[in-house]
């Protein structure tokens, strides 16, 4: 299914006057609406391919309908998403769940629907059907050398397949830990993981980047062998220029100061990238903003700091994607929302008066640095994020038009009521 | 398989010089070992059928090997516990997973391995197939009537099954809650729950308990409709005599001081019983005692203290169960385990000095009463729960005999390397 | 000093045309500014007398200038405050840091501030010279009787002092609690305290309210008396009718759902009032709204569905107070955005469409009634909050007014440098 | 004071036959005393000058009596100590609280007592009278040069007191953060504390040690720029071999892995050193061992484990100290049971079979790495400490000397109920 240009015209007819009314008035607020408009319609969010189906829980899952069975099909939902807000422009992929068999057709078919290929993802979290070794302790730590070196051909054949998709870099998140005390030799499971990881270093293109994920607790309750920033930077740093830190926010103790974070790995030159979702109580992978979207900002508001300050392209130089479960919602209307929510922060962090911020963090004047950033955050910029995808092609409600279209209907149509994507 | 006795008694022969010197030692040391233990040897924890198999999480499951994949292997399971420790004397059943077919031969089964029917589990989490209604935005709280209706059906032919098996309570565990902030109606949420529940227990025999437990998060991601033990006591006293409130110890906020609600629930007449494992971040449903024993015995130290306050008998006034997940350890090891940490906590707040320890704190003398906690704490008290085991017919190691004789491999030789039970 | 309204309304006249743009903008939007006027005007938020002093840590305090030194000067800060935004019809006191010698011209000069008393507050968690008993090791909870009729005494003697100045409530907070394990027996601190508040309850005049606070820890660190809304619910229950559940936002356990608590002692009849702060990983008392404003706007959400739905009044039938500490702002400045933070959550909740709302819970449309909430909350509606303030009289921008009309320094002049409030 | 060798005698005379009863069939048990006691009587934990005297918290203090007031008295505090336990032989000094008039006269009197002067500590997070310029917004990360400068003269200050001590290490613990979003550049702030760093690295003598703590909230209560373990790594990396991470068990996240992160940091060469207490909120400063005694067990089997895998020597490689706060006990009676769990989960962790445990975490046998550990955890090893203080010359029950002896009587007498020791 490919959505009509017509369809999306004539909903942005409907829409088009109201929006006019709030998006001018919102210009003549603000007075930079043109410069932000340009850095919003270059900025684009990448779907992850296991984020189209219904998630679920260790106490169950309840099975939407009409989900993508197939990579092509993938392809087509985020497709969809693309049509509808222009701020989707690609998909990472999961492997083994999406090995392309023919990698030149799926680049076609991706092409089609303006899609590129962001980072590749490696599975070392479970076993599949015929694997030599098990995973049930671990991976790229495992004590025994088979398994690692299972590990790490896995991930080398990610990697070839990302070449022939065209994509530039490999996330690896592994759920290496430990859920006891005594399980583990923690000195001993970092070399070894570190000398796996080098292994894959050693695989990587010369123009790849390899993201190394961190993560607090889950699917190990005691201890993870990627467990926080810190961690990650120093695998990071041991494996050389290509190797970065990836963050998501759903992967930190509780309170952590993640904006923090954020600008000191800015600062060392090793933030890779983000898996956007919020979360209230673990990795909780709920929607972007759903819970705290103030610390969205916040985090969004470092990146724009930190990117300018270093010279860096806010669209390119980092890779920017959501990673959620959809267990109660529609997972296209959730990922809609979830990019709306990306862009809405990411909008507000540009409306921030950096002249003036800067000039009260250099007097200490806590209350109006306070000020300057609630003033950003309390502007409505939805105007602003729905004119860029007026000016893109995109529809100027995404989730209305997704409704009144009967998107899902359709691809019940097509798919079936059993349809079942792959993923968690 | 059923464990021979003599099996066991050659087991203890050789072990029991270098018992004896050490539970003598012991007992010369507390000068209380024959008191100790006669409560020790009247304390049963319950087994959960659904911890005989491998667990896991939302990541994958790692299954092992001769899992046992009927009611009967799950109570063959329990009785070898049981045969070991002589402390496992109860199994808890979960419907649907284990719907006794033939009741009678059940509890005759159940008689031969010497095993009680503690509390029945309802499942209104999960759908089963061919289910009307779908519980996926909750059971007993949902907005529509028919599902509350099939949902208090369930509950009402678990207690059934119940009566048949001779159990003489019903645990409720609801999943019910919203992942996302506008999905629910808090109170109306409340109030439906609560009319569901007075449902259920008109259907409860006289002599029954209802068990409402409560879980801070997980695997709804916002709010839980049974939240916290001021919710679940809200519940239970709406509810009546009959109803009572269960602790999961992972069922809460980082940090809680779970003892202090056991002992406000012990003053308040309602509480029900336990559901031991332990955890470092959330319901991480490790095996009892291994993340944080010392807050397991101050647990076991105000219920001794408010079990004899309140006149309540150790052993048969509240529920005693085991909830963990075994994701990495063999089952039955990991259960023996629990156990055995459940014991020890036991048989140190057994050993608590109560009388100086009533002076200390009508002093406020808060270094000795330190002492005194430390005192009992820091005894190496497992002479006593190997005696107790052994003046019971049990093994003075078990899970030394478990692994000595081979138990596990002749379950597989039994049962073969694919069986899976039931569970999460 | 006294606020001269032609400098209010000078600063009006500046800002009138911009505002008046983005008022009629806003107004056009929502098409029911008027009645959220209406009950924006009607809504005042106490200011504790604590607050307009520089706070501080155990590790030290940095006192600021001008601080207000006797209860008089606090009056006339509280009504600097109120003169600017019109919302702050109230102040707090604390004795025995407020101990009125003359009541009636206490009242006399709050009556020229246009201000009421909120509702008293004793002091059991500091010793102050002179005073017979120590609360080092508790109050209301101590196992001696004297220093609990010490500590009832006193709370009678603020109720006391509370009548003469037209006070209507009594907020207990205690920081009775234990810092180690087995320095409390839990059930008998449960009890002391109890039978202490009932005393104090015994003296309550017939129209007067006891809200009970709650708090998780600090300044004790292992159990608090009065721990979370369970414990705080039950004496409230168990004193009577006059008795309520106080909630301060940062009285809690991480991650706990804040919204839903508020929602069920709503729905008990036993919601209090409020003690409005911000925080990230205590009881930080932040500025409202400067951490999670999405919370806040969530527990007005279930504010304004609750109170409605009880038929209460928004303004007047709970009570509505700020407390916060104001280690490195200036106090006024600070409480002049907790203020507007308050407002305008209390707005953006006005603002949700309840019907619609109602009818997506209804439906278990999550998505959708996530889109309802942020469409409320992604609102700007400062101008609704400001057209508010300049309805009543005050300043559209009272943060600006405050600074140009160089307020402190005018203070300074006056007080001196080095005038130090009483506080924490 | 200085405790009479022939009470300690005569304490230990009385003492001496249970605890040779104990200690012998504790011996037999184990078959490595010998081994494991030269270890303990080689290990010294230092005592912090400022936890002497009571501590409080922002809403209180509540004082003791017979506090040392001046340096000379917190020595013979320590002296004290170190004679009842022989395990406290290093005071550690905080500038200005203590600083030495005359260093050699202080020297003296320390070498009495069999003292050592542990690492110096500065404090740049209290403003001092008649101090220039304030650290209300910090210290080395300051936005005023002039502040830093103070700051950094104040710490070669501190270090300069330190060379005429005796001392070789500098603790810097910095309590620079922010309490707001926007108060601060995060990555500016960084680099300016490290420039501040810098200057002070190289004033620092070239056989000593700089250790940089980190602590993740309070008193900033939104971000701290030395906030984790990755931080502070960061800084003595950057800084050079001199440079390491301090760890004070108090300064984490809810549910961090503190033996995960001390094993990593012993792996990177950076492990400087600790500061022992317990808590079960947040910094709490809870006596060692008082809530979590077994997670101190893992931190001391990691650093065992670590230490003798680098080649390491345990008592002297790196800085062992204790960083409590005494509200409610005797400081004295506090720093005894502190150090005592100290020596008990060292012991507890030299227990462990090494050899045992590293062939069951090669076969990932976690039950019996789980077995091994809990075999060392559950002996009672206190005959074992007490042995070590007999054979050293100190008391088989320091406590109860302590209190048999009267010595906080004595020192009241000597120095008055009113004499208050400086600190927090």
């Amino acid at each position: 299914m490919i959505l009509d240009k017509n369809i999306i015209a004539g909903h942005n007819e409907k829409e088009l006057a109201k929006h006019q009314q709030q998006f001018n008035f919102l210009s003549e607020q603000t007075g930079q609406a043109a410069a932000i408009l340009e850095k919003l319609k270059a900025f684009q969010v990448a779907i992850p391919s296991w984020a189209l189906g219904t998630g679920g829980t260790r106490f169950g899952r309840f099975a939407g309908a009409g989900e993508p069975a197939t990579l092509e099909q993938k392809i087509e939902d985020v497709g969809l998403l693309h049509a509808l807000n222009q701020s989707s422009g690609a998909i990472s992929l999961h492997i083994p769940w999406d090995i392309p068999t023919n990698a030149t057709a799926i680049k076609e078919l991706a092409a089609q629907h303006g899609l590129q290929f962001d980072a590749m993802n490696s599975n070392t979290f479970q076993d599949q059907p015929n694997q030599a070794h098990s995973y049930k302790f671990g991976s790229l730590q495992h004590t025994d050398k088979a398994v690692r070196k299972q590990a790490i051909e896995h991930n080398i054949e990610v990697i070839n397949h990302g070449v022939n998709l065209g994509s530039k870099s490999l996330t690896v998140w592994l759920s290496d830990g430990s859920s006891f005390p005594g399980q583990l030799n923690f000195r001993k499971a970092f070399q070894r993981t570190l000398e796996s990881l080098q292994e894959i270093y050693a695989a990587l293109p010369a123009d790849w980047k390899i993201f190394v994920e961190y993560k607090a607790f889950e699917p190990n309750f005691y201890s993870m062998t990627v467990g926080d920033w810190g961690q990650s930077l120093l695998f990071a740093n041991k494996l050389g220029d290509k190797a970065y830190t990836l963050v998501d926010l759903g992967h930190h103790l509780p309170n952590a100061n993640i904006e923090q974070i954020v600008a000191l790995l800015l600062n060392e030159g090793k933030l890779g990238g983000f898996h956007f979702n919020d979360s209230k109580y673990g990795d909780d992978d709920l929607t972007v903003g759903s819970i705290n979207p103030y610390q969205l900002f916040l985090i969004f508001n470092e990146l724009v700091e930190g990117l300018d300050a270093k010279g860096l392209n806010h669209a390119t130089d980092l890779g920017w994607m959501i990673d959620a479960s959809h267990n109660i919602k529609d997972p296209l209307e959730d990922l809609l929302q979830s990019v709306e929510a990306i862009q809405v922060a990411y909008a507000q962090s540009l409306l921030v008066d950096r002249a003036a911020l800067e000039a009260a963090q250099g007097n200490n004047d806590v209350a109006l640095a306070q000020e300057i950033l609630q003033q950003a955050y309390r502007t409505d910029v939805r105007p602003l994020v729905a004119e860029a995808r007026l000016q893109l092609g995109g529809a100027l409600s995404p989730i209305k038009l997704f409704r009144e279209g009967k998107v899902r209907a359709a691809l019940i149509g097509e798919r079936g009521e059993k349809s079942v994507a792959t993923g968690l």
